[in-house]
């Protein structure tokens, strides 16, 4: 539990409340079950969101309180998903934190000493900010990934790629699915009716909603390169079918009159003058060739290589 | 027939009418049919809904009342689809049930002892909230079940998928339309302009709007999740077709050329001097192995394996 | 040419024009172009719609009356597509109807004794209610149709399945067209500035626009569910070419090694061993069931069958 | 250069200008090129847009005039895209058309004594309304010429059918971009906030964005109908290709094992019963009937045909 | 460092600062580095954009400034793209450009003498406009292009088509966000709530989001048609694939049943009267010839060529 007065930066202030300033606490989900004493929060903390089952961002605006929670689209190293949930009231903020990715945002306020403006409404815009501050870089990862792909799928590198694009297109889908959310919880702080925020703080959440829009609008253009990349993958597995089938029947054109001018002169009926004749074999030697020359100039024709 | 009293929480009243406090009463399609006498809802009885051949959500604002149906899309053990009826005025509510599905929401609501505010408009909010509950849990079941399907296609397990993915497809159309219709009622609700429901009602049904519209979201993104397994799926019929073709063609290309040289020395002509040369058999062999050898290296080189 | 009241409900008038109440009359195309006298509408009859040349539902908001063309997207036994014109002033309403369908619903009104309020918004409106009354049933018997076709191609009965999807396809997109068409008229009807219509009855356009918009969504699902059909069938097709490749290369890998075995000793080399050793024939024999068996060995571990 | 005057209805003035009345000048882009003395434009003539670059159309509202540029999806028969170019102030308005698509309709407003109520306004929406006017018979026939197209697929007759295909995808998009340029040309005419149009104009404006609204539509469904198309001739295709597959695979299986067969006593082993058994050689022809017709049946089972 | 004035006309004044007149300065990236002295600008330097890390187009509107970075989906020869920053405050304006995109149209609007009005605003319109000003022959090329690449695929010259599709459609979709991004740029601008731009300022960043609006959905008709040359194309292969599997069905069906006959009478039977038949060898003969005439003329039938 560490606790942080919002003054003009913010300043951390250990497990203690700060009394007089708007103040925020860092919880995880193991010391908020053992009921903790929060001056000022006593009547809120039963909304307090449940942040272990969080599936979605989201917001509440209650009479006298604001809940949430965020679940990113990433994962620690061991897997866990980034969420954290919050509870904000006109004087103070309660942020619920497992996996640590709060924290990191928290020392990057309180060393940079950004303004904060003694407001718990312009710290919670400045942790969103910071939330999504790196998210074109991820967003540009993947597309990198993709184009990777497409260029190994275009040199004809790659047999079985559905696992990539499908590991892609999920990747994709997870991003624009976040982005919807949080644009949407961005439209809800600003219409909260109640006298939570200010006018100014109203206008940080449009830049927010903003900034969330662009961010969108870049994954879903991302999710449609990776429709694309299937589709021009679909084309590949058809053009390469079509060079094995032109093997096939060049080979079947090719062996197949061969083959039957070689049976032909295996007969054994009794008058078969060309089997007597003297040059009948180099004849069949002669002809066996041309049936070759003619088969590849069809094949040629017919654009076959 | 049960009536409730809703007061600070909602007291079951079972067969009679509380005649001061806003009240419900929950009815099957049956007891209806034998127009019961509910005091207070004389007038406007002639409006409530036939469940029974509901097919969609909705709800009609008249001058006196407000009427609706709403269908699950979900089915009871037996098959039949859940589906209720309701009948709105300023102090009273009909809910119509045969399926039982409000009368589990109803004991949850009785027994939790939940805030319903001696309000219609309160109480409604909470039954509409119930229904939906769980529905997150009901998307990620499709959702595990579809990442399997996932799976089985891309470990080429399944053969034969379409049963199960066109199974899995209509199930995610059947939630979409039904949050699409839900979110239309919900809209309507807060439109309403005839006293029925107060401004902190509206609220409430502002905030279910938004809880449907994240599990609309929800379900459209699982429902392009099926699409692009049915694309990925067709990938893969057709990588596996190039499979076969490459097999087949692998076996054309190392048996016609030999089936060619040895149909070649069954012919019988009289000069062939191979035939009677000492090595021609060994010869034969040799050259045999070394057909395989060639058409071997070409089909590597072409890929083939 | 028929006349009818509009008092509280609907009354016929037979051919005579009732002066004092609002009042409906209903006309074919042949009646309207011998240019009959219609008392009170004189002024605005140069603006009824030529029924005949009708494609579109639409609505024109003239300064003294309204105008429009109904065209449903079904047609009579004969092959005719089912259409209406109107023409409204505040008093008075033309209903221009070659196919019988206005009329049916007009003897529905008057049999039924539906409240129609002295008004001819009101009228109008259960008009329109009467319109779209059963559609749900009609929407429904397509996806009923759809789903059995779903069966028949899941079940491998369908061979050439294109003419019939093609067919559903289309009705289900008429059906989109005609609710886009009434939904853009009711907004039309609601957003009429001048003082046709009280609020109660631009009230009434609104809940029509909402069924309407309900019957549209469902029309886009269904419209949803031919496009999934059509991929599902897609990859039928693609399952079924899968298969017959692999009778064929089946075929292939188990003939033709038994092939190049009967050709190897059809060979007339001179000194083949093996055609003169006593269990040379035997041996071949036991070879051939060897290669068969071999062959069908591969076939299963590629899952050929 | 022809002159109008705009006074109850259109009366053309030829070369003169009508000083008291509002006018029209219809010119070609020559004669604009010659800088022609236009009395009472001469502030605004150097907006008069461009029409042989015209690409789009448009329209941009400067505060002493609009101006703009109409590009139709059609040619004229020498292959010239129909296009027109108008500037409009209160009083007065410019026409720019080199290919007289114009002409046509100012002579069919003078000759059919149509109302323009001198009024600049009222007499470009006639313009505009008598520029839509015959389209939907236009997208008829496009719509017709699909229907041609799906039914000769549908019927084998078609085996090249991307050309065609694409011809008509190009045209129903060309219609549906038209009708989103006018779409957005009539919202930017309603929206003009100077007092070039009076409320009426504006209503008139509304009413024909409402039928290019209608037409859009139309155009969409056209294009979705075309891409339906496509995708059933992508499915005949692949039905056919499953058609020469089976017949492929049907005279495999047919002639493999007889051409085994007929291998088989071609060999040259010494101990070969068979070859001197009295009915070896009926047995042979007896087995390879009995051989065809196995074929034949297990290729029936597999509905080969 | 260039400065210059805005007066009725864009004037530039070198390396010296306009004082009394609104004034614009471009630099690059590292003059900007060297934290420059800039009178009047020295509180809000802190805000300028980052041109070199610059992905996307945005604006961002605070108290006392407006800035914001613009990247064009176009490159300079050596491949950088282009891209320029803005920081703008009531009266003056600070243009950041490594790429020399901006000077080039600094020039023309000096050059041009083009009215700016005095005003930072007008200013901005104007080298927005001039940013776009030749977009719509940039799309025009882009759409030649796909002409020429669908022209070559109708025409079978084209076998590997996907890395050239793939090229324009990433081309049409970076113009797509391109406009994207402008047009949320524009309505930011608009909806400026401080005291910036005045109302006639206002109107003219909505008259280039008019222009860019008709720009972003050429884009988007680009990208669909490009879509449509890749199902096109995927058609063709499919259709050239059936060319193949045709040939080889001819093919194979030709030459199996003669292989069979030339097969049979290769048999080594002792009692096969046809092998002394003195017409056997002419019958075998004239049956090839009956066998190659059949097998064509079913092939005629079955259409295979
Ligand atoms: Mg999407
Ligand atoms: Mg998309
Ligand atoms: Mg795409
Ligand atoms: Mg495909
Ligand atoms: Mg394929
Ligand atoms: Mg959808
Ligand atoms: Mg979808
Ligand atoms: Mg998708
Ligand atoms: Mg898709
Ligand atoms: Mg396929
Ligand atoms: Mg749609
Ligand atoms: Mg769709
Ligand atoms: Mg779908
Ligand atoms: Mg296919
Ligand atoms: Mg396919
Ligand atoms: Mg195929
Ligand atoms: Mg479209
Ligand atoms: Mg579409
Ligand atoms: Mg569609
Ligand atoms: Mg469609
Ligand atoms: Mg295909
Ligand atoms: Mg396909
Ligand atoms: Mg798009
Ligand atoms: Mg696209
Ligand atoms: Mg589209
Ligand atoms: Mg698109
Ligand atoms: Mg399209
Ligand atoms: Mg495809
Ligand atoms: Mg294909
Ligand atoms: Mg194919
Ligand atoms: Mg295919």
């Amino acid at each position: 539990m560490n606790w942080y007065a919002i003054q003009q930066t913010l300043v951390p202030m250990g497990a203690e409340s700060p009394l007089e300033n708007p103040s925020v606490v860092v919880l995880d989900s193991e010391e908020l079950s053992q009921c903790p004493k929060l001056s000022g929060l006593e009547k809120v903390l039963c909304h307090t969101p449940a942040v272990r089952d969080a599936k979605v961002c989201k917001v509440e605006i209650r009479s006298n309180c604001i809940t949430g929670t965020i679940v990113l689209p990433r994962t620690t190293k061991t897997g866990v998903r980034l969420a954290c949930g919050y509870l904000l009231t006109s004087k103070q903020a309660i942020l619920i934190d497992d996996t640590g990715v709060l924290q990191t945002h928290m020392k990057r306020l309180v060393k940079k000493k950004l303004f904060t403006g003694q407001s718990v409404g312009r710290f919670f815009y400045d942790i969103l900010e910071l939330l999504i501050d790196k998210d074109l870089y991820h967003l540009e990862e993947i597309e990198v990934q993709a184009e990777k792909l497409e260029d190994r799928i275009l040199s004809g590198q790659l047999d079985e790629g559905s696992a990539a694009m499908t590991q892609l297109r999920k990747e994709a889908m997870a991003w624009f699915r976040y982005y919807s959310q949080l644009d949407e919880m961005a439209c809800e702080l600003q219409e909260s009716e109640n006298s939570f925020f200010s006018k100014e703080e109203k206008h940080l959440f449009h830049m927010f909603e903003n900034r969330v829009n662009r961010l969108r609008e870049e994954s879903q253009l991302l999710r449609e390169y990776c429709t694309q990349i299937q589709t021009m993958f679909q084309s590949e597995i058809d053009i390469r079918q079509n060079r094995i089938m032109k093997i096939l029947t060049l080979v079947t054109t090719i062996f197949f009159p061969l083959s039957l001018l070689v049976g032909w002169y295996g007969m054994n009926f009794n008058g078969m003058p060309e089997l007597s004749w003297e040059y009948g074999y180099p004849a069949v030697i002669v002809v066996s060739v041309f049936i070759v020359l003619v088969s590849l100039w069809i094949c040629k024709k017919k654009k076959f290589w």
